[in-house]
């Protein structure tokens, strides 16, 4: 099997043209087949306030109703051409695509009793044909974090899942390594001193997490990629997005799942 | 050589969510090989309205500052998905693109002494050899306009040229037929009674347009498609949305250019 990088990028990455520029010279320098997922970051959030679009949040958690989906598609699928056009400029033949595009991620409208998350997407099937007959004509696709209900509707879905959903699903034909790129040096045991947990497993993430010492964003990211991990994902790590240069070699200092 | 329609659909039929459902069942109805190219349309302005960007008009002609470029692209590559994914719930196996992708539409940000339009992009190269890959595996390309200077610079690019410079540039290796679909019957030679001018050439075009007979509008497509027809599309048919499914039989009523 051929190896494949799966590499999702953070939001607050995204948000900085610098950072964004720093981190896709180290993607278009990692050798061998790749993908990259992102998502939107708070350019969403930005755009809403311009437009004078009130953020709607039941317990916390975000709400994504027809103006906001509206937002979310224009701003998620116009920040993927605009990473395709750098890329491209880094001579990386690349091809920015949604989960409707070739089809590859067919989600269903969440449904929960409790709250109505409005147009949020959960996979429900991840096809690769296309997608891989690309990848193996050298073409690096460009994944954002929408999907579609395959009924015409798009659906907004969170970019972390995307990443691990997909590689699972190309780990079928690849050797794939999932690494998650964000602005932290990796997993923290300290956030105040930064302090890199250099390897974690399921059973210390457990207690991790019992401790409080695993910060909340952090937890739905760690058991997705254990999972993925448990569904053939080869590994799984989770780096500052400068590190990502040196995530096949020594000086890689980011957290390594196990 | 195998038949390929090209369609490129108008801005006022996007505008518009029945018409648009309506355009796209009749191109999910057309056989063969196909492949779709939109503009905008004025959903473009009515975001820059509601933004409060003024747009910029020098003698008539708008132009693409900055801001004016960054909500072009997430309009247009957010209507790009939404067509996409309509397309999918039809059945239609489609890929949505801009220049950018697969590098497909290299151009040039486009220098006047007279007037900056900005950040505006003449097509200097077609690059088609991935595309017909994926054309040839019964993937619809759904292609916005936008393209790229390949410095990683997005430019906003006409639909119009865009569908004959890839009309051209494809009749390498399809039979193209090229259909302009928009929202009037055909090429008008009495527009309050819309009477259409069945078949037209470039010598009665030249006529028309010394008249005054062919409006503003209609000149750079009809300069653009018979230029197309010289370098070797085979047919440019010019009709309303509605007639696209009558392209290929004796019930359509629109232009033929021959």
């Amino acid at each position: 099997m051929k190896k494949l990088t799966l590499v999702k990028i953070g939001g607050k990455v995204i948000n900085e043209e610098d950072q964004l520029n720093e981190f896709l010279k180290a993607f278009t320098k990692l050798e061998g087949l790749k993908l990259l997922v992102h998502g939107g970051g708070n350019i969403a959030s930005t755009w809403m306030s311009k437009l004078g679009i009130e953020p709607k949040m039941v317990e916390g958690r975000r709400i994504t109703d027809a103006a906001t989906l509206d937002v979310v598609t224009m701003v998620f699928s116009g920040i993927n051409k605009k990473i395709v056009a750098k890329l491209q400029s880094n001579g990386v033949q690349s091809l920015g695509m949604s989960g409707a595009d070739l089809n590859i991620l067919h989600s269903a409208k969440r449904i929960c009793s409790d709250v109505d998350f409005g147009y949020v997407g959960d996979i429900q099937n991840v096809n690769i044909d296309l997608l891989k007959q690309l990848i193996d004509s050298n073409v690096i696709p460009v994944v954002c974090a929408l999907t579609h209900d395959n009924q015409g509707q798009l659906l907004n879905t969170n970019a972390d899942t995307i990443a691990s959903e997909l590689a699972r699903a190309l780990s079928q034909s690849y050797a794939v390594d999932l690494v998650y790129c964000f602005e932290q040096p990796g997993v923290l045991s300290d956030f105040e001193n930064k302090v890199v947990i250099p390897e974690i497993n399921e059973q210390s993430f457990l207690e991790y997490k019992n401790q409080g010492v695993i910060s909340e964003g952090m937890i739905p990211k760690l058991t997705n990629a254990f999972d993925a991990i448990q569904k053939g994902v080869t590994q799984v790590k989770i780096c500052h997005f400068e590190d990502l240069k040196n995530v096949d070699n020594e000086q890689y200092h980011g957290t390594v799942l196990c």
